[in-house]
């Protein structure tokens, strides 16, 4: 890498509050450690991360990890939503255990969707693209919230621990929101912490890739985990502390017993309601979470994140679906995508001799962020286009045919393979006639 | 019946701003038409109902009809249940299908209970009692909420019609209410309109024995079966009117078409989401209802509720089961319930003399009250007691000895019927090893 970072654009200082105020931590910092990040992180599209450093470890060493996320079924399927399908699939091929969720209860609750419409769209919009991109049945789960009853179990048991208060500072719930939107706020958060049930993997480093502003839903939910929690791990004044406000006694014999196996008897302190260890927190934190189990306790880790940039409209303005002109579905027709990208707002100047003069301005360019995020995978080639678009040697129009046609071509090929995802649904246990 | 109501006690005034504020019936209007009214029901005990003419129609034409009622498993079965669970028993005996819920998510939100506890407080409590007292399984359904699938789907779509204003208005929700605490809320809305499902039995009166600070529950309830159904049919200047906001134009046209099987077309008009039709109101809401069901919708009937006065407690004040002298548990000691009974607050008057010259007050009297509500089925016997005690002729100890020996031997009786009914549970459908 360049000292000057080549994928730094300016946009990316707008999130520099997330650093300083929320705690999110920049990304930057891990990608030495993985071994063949995603364009994504190459690029510093995936700028900030919580807790990722979990799932390097385990990628690194081979230990079980997973990724999750869902969507809502309403609308069509476009670049917005293949990013985050694309960083699921890349977690499945580094050998993680990934989680798809229809978040039909929410659609239902929040929009009204009927429930036909629901299935109707998740399959038809989502899920095809979702496999056409590389989603695959090992290792690999698609389903709906409302026919997942360890999801809808788990659910009730997260809305035991969150009260309406901290919901509505969240979810800007409100006297008038139905309570079924509420359910559906903690069937979410149930999404994220279902991988870590026993019987779809027990406990383990499990990351959500999110956009900035889904921010709030991970904390809420990392909170969750703790308080489900039967003890709580952490290190004060050079000991171990472990905590329990709910654990039955016996269960804290169970765990003195469990920590001598690991640690020298000296080094174990029991107090009422509390143990006291010296010693390594990672041997300690595997030591609780053995014992957390046995005595039927959950021993959620909290769920990781990624935060990945939004791309911007073709327009220049948001991504919107209300604004069909500003957004590219991945089931519209090829050519008239093509259309599209010819019409994006760019980063050129005024003239073709100021172009030429001052360069464009790749760092305002739909274009060029269609080429950064989705249209052109070997780096050397889109930093290329950069430095003539900077250098002035290359011309707006230039850009734009080579971005439309790489468009049509994608979109070619993948509603190819849409086509040929239908016939692979049944291997991921889905029952619908097209 | 006598011109002055024999069973009228001087409490029942306070539930008349039931009659006048909330539009609860006088329970009284309809016993000429009940063939073999229950003792609450002729005792006065039963005084308000909703729409219990439906269920009365519904016994006297063989028409099918139901009963349902619930109970968190939480401390122990008492004289209060025993009331319930008596009421819904007798609704079975009438020819009803016949509901009774464990209301597991509720204690567990609410009261932190844990599954396993509400499992076994269920069965060993509550269970075993309703068996005993003659729960039968032809036609009878016991069901834990948490594991019954139609219940909670159902308390979802309920959910979404119910917002956090009217639910917190009911059940006193505040920002500190858990949201499962909320969801257990639908839950129980769903308990009572689940009989009402195709698979349990379809649209027909259903009636809930309450206590009568139960009725907002019942208020909330009535509007959401209102809310869930795509027709609403009502009566206006002469016309029945049906309306619908969010049935599909087809549906009208089906409407419309099952109508003129019933009816002159000159006397059904077609309206843009509505048809006015000149006829009975009650053929115009069978024929809605087939339709209803038809295109997928509930076509609910408003639940029917009765209104049962309280017991005193037997020291006077409050029945409550956190004083255990006010109270008398199905599976206590029957010798210490007998002694329970001896040291009841009675109607008595200070002195032998003056019971004898003003006789006593039996409407303020604990025992007298076990008699009218628990202990002595022939109507006859219990107005004897309630002259002679007026006429000064039966004293306090004599009374006493013979409510406290008519309890004794119902609690034997009951314990012996209760440790029979462990081995039925599987009739029932429940698995449980003691």
């Amino acid at each position: 890498m360049n000292e000057i970072n080549p994928w730094k654009s300016t946009s990316i200082d707008d999130y520099q509050k997330l650093f300083d105020e929320f705690g999110i931590s920049p990304f930057d910092d891990l990608l030495a450690n993985i071994k063949h990040p995603h364009r994504f992180m190459r690029r510093g599209i995936i700028f900030g991360h919580r807790s990722y450093d979990s799932i390097v470890d385990a990628m690194n060493s081979g230990k079980p990890f997973g990724a999750m996320s869902g969507f809502m079924p309403s609308g069509r399927v476009h670049l917005g939503h293949k990013m985050v399908m694309e960083e699921i699939i890349w977690h499945q091929q580094q050998g993680g255990t990934v989680f798809m969720a229809v978040a039909d209860m929410e659609a239902h609750s929040v929009r009204g969707t009927s429930w036909d419409d629901c299935k109707r769209i998740g399959v038809e919009e989502y899920i095809l693209s979702l496999i056409a991109l590389g989603f695959e049945p090992e290792g690999g789960r698609i389903y709906s919230q409302s026919t997942s009853p360890e999801v809808r179990d788990l659910a009730f048991e997260l809305g035991v621990k969150a009260n309406f208060s901290e919901m509505s500072a969240i979810y800007g719930f409100s006297g008038e929101t139905n309570i079924a939107h509420m359910v559906s706020a903690t069937v979410q958060s149930a999404d994220i912490l279902h991988p870590q049930l026993q019987e779809f993997g027990g406990p383990r480093p499990v990351v959500i890739p999110v956009g900035a502003d889904q921010d709030p839903h991970i904390r809420l939910t990392r909170g969750l985990a703790d308080k489900m929690n039967l003890f709580h791990v952490f290190q004060k004044d050079g000991l171990v502390k472990i905590y329990s406000k709910s654990a039955p006694e016996a269960a804290f014999k169970t765990l003195a017993k469990r920590l001598a196996v690991d640690f020298d008897t000296d080094d174990i302190t029991m107090f009422q309601g509390h143990i006291d260890v010296k010693g390594d927190i990672g041997h300690v934190r595997d030591a609780v979470r053995d014992v957390e189990l046995l005595v039927g306790g959950y021993a959620f880790m909290p769920p990781a994140s990624t935060y990945h940039k939004f791309m911007t409209g073709l327009q220049g303005g948001k991504m919107s679906s209300s604004i069909p002109e500003s957004i590219i579905s991945l089931t519209e027709d090829p050519k008239a995508a093509g259309k599209k990208v010819m019409r994006a707002k760019t980063g050129g100047r005024m003239t073709l001799e100021e172009q030429k003069e001052h360069g464009g301005l790749p760092d305002e360019c739909t274009v060029y962020e269609l080429m950064l995020y989705h249209l052109v995978e070997d780096d050397t080639e889109v930093l290329e286009v950069k430095q003539q678009c900077l250098a002035g040697e290359l011309m707006c129009g230039t850009c734009k045919k080579r971005a439309a046609g790489l468009m049509e071509e994608f979109l070619i090929d993948h509603q190819m393979k849409r086509e040929a995802a239908k016939e692979r649904l049944p291997e991921f246990g889905i029952d619908y006639k097209f």
